[in-house]
């Protein structure tokens, strides 16, 4: 059994927690997290501390934290025996470079709190500085998810914009689906059905084949019909995505 | 039982002619099409035209056509008697306004011809100019789909716009996630689960509360680092939607 002790109490450190609760070979001895407050759901589970004095020595020290809290907790750690590890698709394992044992350990997922999440399907991105500390990451990956993948920092930095604009980005256009729903008295679940067809197929066939719509087909009549139904914003956006579908696929008609 | 005659060969009429060969109460009789060649796949299936002269009187007329091709149909149709149909998110039912029994039927769906839907599960706008039309086309619709929906014309223009966004701009966006991927030998499988689970959440809570990422979190150093590894077409996405984003949940933070 590995000892873990969990920095950061967010959406992605809480789901870890509880995805870890479940692992034979790896447990959470305590969480870390600078506030009292955000401990507070995690009390009565696990040991939780707001002070790096008070930090326990453990095999493996988990940062799920903010990109920009990482540095700090780098330079305040003491314990250079621990595996340390990350959970960010942007920050190289360089930051790691004064620590004998590291690595990164991204899973790919979007996590809400008010939302479970299966584990098992989560992609876990590894990545460690020597080949022994790989395969402690690949244990511990593949004590939660059956998906592990090595992939390095500079592919990882580029996964994480492709995840921008396939989940955060492709979430905002939900946002102003419901909002043009809203505005227009039209319940908002018509289109669920749609939004999880769109999402499936593209596991199916490649996202280039399944384009459809108007701009695909270059149906400049409709185009026209739709922009004053937009507010400026919303134009903006449908504008260049657009002339973007049309650049991509207007070779092609 | 009442019989269709099917306007159009493309994807929206493939798929109806497939869920209609199912339906007990009503059977599409003939498909026309202007060019000889898109009929093929319906050959030996169901008798086809490619002569206005030689369409069937029938009760039903479903016009699935580009937008475009409706009002050529319709000034060349000369069976008065039939119930006239078209599946257009786009165009209102006053394109019929020279016929005494018309409507529309809106499949809000995206469809290719490699992918199999469930017509069940696809909701069906439904609009018509007297009540006892608008009742066969509830017959017509239940006769499919579990999924019907009274909209009017002017609500339909704006789901149309909202399937936009929802569906062709977040398939586009899934076709740069794509791009990106292969430029830096990433298996695009890897976003799969996250699609997938961007796509499911939003039928558990709203969008606007799902929105995670850089730009939600004002994470300005990390945006700053995705922009040199994008084209200049994804860098223009990129800001208009992180902008767009922090517009909407700047003041929250």
């Amino acid at each position: 059994m590995k000892s873990i002790v969990l920095f950061g109490t967010g959406n992605v450190a809480f789901h870890l927690f509880r995805a870890f609760s479940n692992s034979e070979n790896f447990k959470v001895i305590q969480v870390y997290n600078h506030s009292a407050e955000s401990l507070e759901p995690f009390k009565g589970k696990v040991p939780t501390t707001k002070k790096f004095s008070e930090i326990f020595p453990a095999d493996i020290y988990l940062l799920a934290v903010k990109d920009d809290a990482i540095g700090e907790i780098v330079s305040k750690i003491k314990n250079p025996e621990a595996l340390i590890l990350h959970t960010s698709g942007a920050v190289p394992v360089a930051v790691f470079q004064d620590f004998e044992h590291a690595g990164v350990f991204y899973p790919l997922q979007t996590f809400s709190k008010n939302k479970s999440v299966d584990f098992k399907n989560v992609p876990i991105c590894i990545e460690a500085n020597t080949k022994a500390n790989l395969e402690v990451l690949e244990q511990l990956a593949n004590s939660i998810s059956n998906k592990v993948y090595q992939i390095s920092s500079s592919q990882r930095k580029s996964l994480h914009v492709a995840a921008v604009f396939v989940s955060n980005f492709v979430n905002y256009l939900y946002t102003e689906g419901e909002a043009i729903c809203e505005k227009n008295g039209i319940p908002f679940e018509i289109l669920h059905p749609l939004i999880r067809e769109t999402a499936s197929k593209i596991e199916s066939m490649s996202p280039k084949d399944a384009q459809t719509g108007p701009a695909m087909r270059n149906d400049q009549e409709v185009i026209n019909s739709h922009l004053p139904l937009l507010n400026s914003e919303q134009q903006k956006i449908y504008q260049i995505l657009t002339s973007s579908i049309q650049n991509l696929h207007g070779k092609e008609l």
